[in-house]
C-alpha cells in the first residue's frame, strides 16, 4: 500500500498572501507531494497549509517551506491573535494510509534536527513526538510566545529539542510534532434548546471526564433553530465516530430528543467511514486491503 | 479523481496452468493495469482473472489478453462443467472510481468491435453494453454453448453484434460487457435453523420479488453450526448493503432470530462502505471527495 502521510504547517503570515504564495510555491516544487488546501487568517495573521504525499517528500517540502518561512518572515514585526512561537509556527505529521504513528514521529524528529542545524532555528517536539512527556501539549511548549521564549528559553526547562537555547532572530523557534488526524464532526440535534446540546458535549469530551480524544461544545445553529454537538475527533482510532454518534444518541435520548443528523466538515481518512460501517454491520474478519481502492495503492 | 476501471475476463483454460499464465502476462505487461487475482477451476475448467486501471489500459490489456487466448486454447478439445462459447468466454468491465457505467459501456463496445475486426471472433454484447434488451442475460447469450452456436449463430436472432455471424474456428464466440461491481456479503444468524436463512434468502432475493439487484441464498454454516444469509449483492447503488443488511435484521427478528455478524468476501469499492457510514451516521451534505483518499487521487 502506498504510504501516506499528510502535513499542515502553520506559518506566522496571514495578511501578505504573495508571501504565502512563496511558501507554497515551495511545496509545490517537491515531486510526489500534492497540496490539498491553504488559508490565511488576517485577524490570527497566520497561514495554514494541508499537503500530502510519500513520508520522505513531505519531509522535504516541509524543510524547504520552513527554510522560505525563515526567509520572508520577521517575527519582530508580527502581531496576530493566535499564539504564536516562530515564522514556521508548528510543523504536525499525520499518518494517513500505510504509515504507522511511529514512522511520523520518527519524520517529525528527523525534521526538527535538520531545521535546528541547517537553519539555525531551535525546535520543540511536540505531541506524539514529544521526547518529554510536559511538551506533548502545544500550548505548554508555545507559552510566552515569540517575545517572551526570547528570554525564558535560557531556562534549563525549557531549552529546545533540537538545537541552541536561543531563539533565531527573526525566524523564532518551531514546534514540530506528529498526531492522528483530526475529523470535524457535528451532531444535530431535534431541539432548539442549546443547553441539551451543551450536557451532551460534556459527556463526550475528554476535558469533562468523556473521551479522552474528544473535544465538543454545544452551540446553536441559527439558520436552523437546532442545537448542535460540534466536536473534535482528534484520534478516530481511540473514540470512532460511530461510538461517539451512539452515546450522542443515547444521551440525547434521555431528554427526549432525537439525533436530525451529522456532518463531516473538511476531509476524513477513508478508514474512519470504513470502521463505521465495519461495526454497524457486524463485520467478522474483514481487512482494509479488502477494500478495492487501497489493493491499488499496493 | 483517477479513473479506475476493473476487468475480469474468463477463458476456457482451467488444466493447463502455464497456458493461463501466458494469457496473465499478456495483461500485466500493458503499463497502467494492476492484476490483483487470478484463480483456474479444474472441472470448470475455466480460469478468472481480475485487474484494474485506467479506461485505456484496461482495455487494451483485455485485447491483448483475447488475442493470446485465440493462440493458445482450442474450443474444439474444450471440456468443462461451466457453460462457456469460446477461448475468451466472457469480458466484463466495471466502474469503480471517478468512472460511470457509460464510460464502461463504451469500452465494451469498442472492445468488442476491435476483436471482431482483428481477431475475427464474432462477439456479443451483454448486460448493461447489451444493444438488444434480451442479450443484457448472458445464460441467454451463451445458450448451446460453442456447440450449438456453430449452428444457430447464423440465425438472424443470433447474429453476433460484431463480426460475421459463423464461430471463429477454433476460438469461438465472446461475449463483451458491463456491469456495476458485485460484492460477496454473507450474514449469519444465531439460529441453527436453516429454514429461517432460506425464508429471509427468499424475502430479500430479485427472483423472488426482493430487491432487483440481489441474489441470495440460506446455507447452513456447518463447521459454526449457524444459518447463513448468503448474498450477491449486483449493484451496491440500487440495493446499498445497508438496506439488505436491515431487512435481514428485521425479518429474522420476526423468527426471533439476532443477526450474528457478518462478513464481506473478496474485495469491495470503498464507495458501498463509505455509504454504509453514510446511512448510520444520517450524514447530511456529505461529498465523496471529502474522503481524503479520493482527494489525493485527483
Amino acid at each position: 500500500m502506498a504510504k501516506i502521510v499528510q502535513c499542515v504547517p502553520n506559518f506566522s503570515e496571514g495578511r501578505r498572501k504573495e508571501v504565502v504564495e512563496t511558501i507554497v510555491a515551495e511545496i509545490e516544487g517537491v515531486g510526489g507531494v500534492k497540496l490539498l488546501d491553504w488559508q490565511t487568517n488576517e485577524s490570527h495573521n497566520r497561514a495554514v497549509v494541508t499537503f500530502v504525499g510519500e513520508p520522505d517528500a513531505v519531509k522535504e517540502a516541509a524543510f524547504k517551506a520552513a527554510r522560505k518561512a525563515a526567509e520572508v518572515i520577521n517575527m519582530e514585526e508580527h502581531k496576530g491573535a493566535h499564539p504564536r512561537m516562530g515564522a514556521t509556527d508548528v510543523i504536525p505529521f499525520i499518518p494517513i494510509s500505510g504509515v504507522t504513528m511511529d514512522e511520523c514521529i520518527d519524520l517529525a524528529r528527523e525534521l526538527g534536527r535538520r531545521i535546528a542545524e541547517e537553519l539555525k532555528i531551535p525546535v520543540y517536539l511536540y505531541e506524539e513526538a514529544a521526547f518529554r512527556a510536559e511538551r506533548k501539549n502545544l500550548a505548554a511548549v508555545r507559552k510566552g510566545e515569540y517575545e517572551g521564549l526570547k528570554e525564558t528559553i535560557s531556562l534549563p526547562e525549557r531549552h529546545p529539542d533540537f538545537g541552541a537555547p536561543r531563539l533565531h532572530p527573526t525566524a523564532g523557534a518551531t514546534a514540530v510534532g506528529a498526531r492522528p488526524p483530526l475529523i470535524a464532526f457535528n451532531i444535530n440535534l431535534d431541539t432548539d434548546d442549546v443547553s441539551i446540546a451543551k450536557k451532551i458535549a460534556r459527556a463526550i469530551r475528554g476535558s469533562s471526564g468523556g473521551f479522552r480524544d474528544v473535544k465538543a461544545l454545544g452551540i446553536m445553529m441559527e439558520e436552523r433553530n437546532v442545537a448542535q454537538v460540534t466536536i473534535n475527533m482528534c484520534n478516530y482510532k481511540t473514540a470512532p465516530l460511530y461510538r461517539v454518534f451512539e452515546v450522542v444518541k443515547a444521551e440525547a435520548a434521555r431528554y427526549g430528543v432525537n439525533v436530525l443528523g451529522s456532518e463531516i466538515v473538511g476531509l476524513t481518512p477513508a478508514d474512519a467511514l470504513i470502521e463505521v460501517a465495519e461495526y454497524y454491520l457486524r463485520l467478522e474478519g474483514f481487512r482494509k486491503d479488502q477494500v478495492l481502492e487501497k489493493r491499488l495503492q499496493e
